[in-house]
């Protein structure tokens, strides 16, 4: 099976990556800035470079996107503008570009995060995002041909990356990377559409 | 109560107009293209206008903004695009710059859909907005300053409107719009926060 992997060198996208290769799967990772591949997933014309240049594939998983985080008083059209733009376009983008090169019952899984789900200090642009690209996914898993499945990895703050970011989460219950990172293979090799899975 | 009713000419808005009223509130409705005050959405410049011809008031309640339905392997950027910047921009803005004009303990209410719950055909943007205006509703209730409150109405299909929209709600049950009307009159008028309350 081959996947590619978007945002290889972030830290859920390694272990995804990692994760899927012990699975057997031929992993092409894509970085913004780095790597054999690379694709900046705010322009529609370099998604379209990247599916181009790997040909057909098997299954697309993302782990990328970026979202302004600060108070919500201090959210500006600039910021929504940037949010929707990269974390919400950039995945519906890649989703929409990738269904030319999937073989017939391939996936694709995106990332969204708990501010989907749980009001997080300065995550006013996170939280709309998140919970766009889940019913994104929701309304799109029908209408996708071939046997096509998408689905959404929905992942609160990982163990690895507690410290750095506990002023967010407190009193949460951070996870272990390699759970977020069963979760996409979960979601790519199960028979999942439509569906937002918590690690 | 000073409440202001955007889309107050739709058939939701009007319905909304005519509950409050009912109820004792000094209604300012706010249309596109009619009536004393008018707003373009998804002009940030506009809605800035209206907030400083209408001055202080008590509740911002909207029922207006557009997002394309469409077979989603017809779903292009623009149409992405349009639908962001009017459905949930649209709201986003109204609902960021009316905070300084708003009365302590005022109140915000927005409008979702069904389609932020149940794949409907063509409803790949609708689902994404509706999902993004309750997501963002909920993370932004916790950072509103002075008791102001913000929620969310997400109704089905009016019993109004049926006969016009079948064919994209087959086996779903419409509701009468006086029931949606109520639930503004109750999001507005309650204690709720954050929430996103199904007429």
């Amino acid at each position: 099976m081959k996947t590619i992997v978007i945002g290889a060198n972030g830290t859920i996208g390694a272990l995804v990556v990692e994760r899927l290769k012990g699975a057997g799967h031929e992993v092409i990772p894509v970085g913004s800035s780095s790597g054999a591949h690379r694709v900046n997933m705010e322009d529609p014309a370099s998604v379209d470079a990247l599916f181009r240049a790997v040909g057909r594939f098997d299954a697309l998983a993302v782990a990328a996107g970026h979202v302004t985080f600060k108070p919500f008083a201090e959210l500006r059209e600039a910021d929504w503008a940037y949010s929707l733009g990269s974390k919400l376009m950039g995945q519906v983008r890649l989703a929409t570009a990738a269904i030319p090169f999937l073989h017939d019952g391939g996936s694709i899984t995106l990332i969204s995060g708990v501010t989907a789900r749980e009001p997080i200090k300065g995550g006013v642009a996170a939280a709309a995002v998140s919970r766009a690209i889940e019913g994104f996914a929701m309304a799109a898993a029908p209408e996708l041909p071939r046997g096509i499945r998408i689905n959404v990895i929905s992942p609160t703050v990982l163990d690895e990356s507690m410290e750095a970011y506990a002023s967010f989460f407190p009193g949460h219950e951070s996870v272990p990377g390699a759970r977020v990172a069963n979760s996409y293979l979960k979601a790519i090799a199960g028979g999942f559409t439509g569906q937002a899975l918590v690690p």
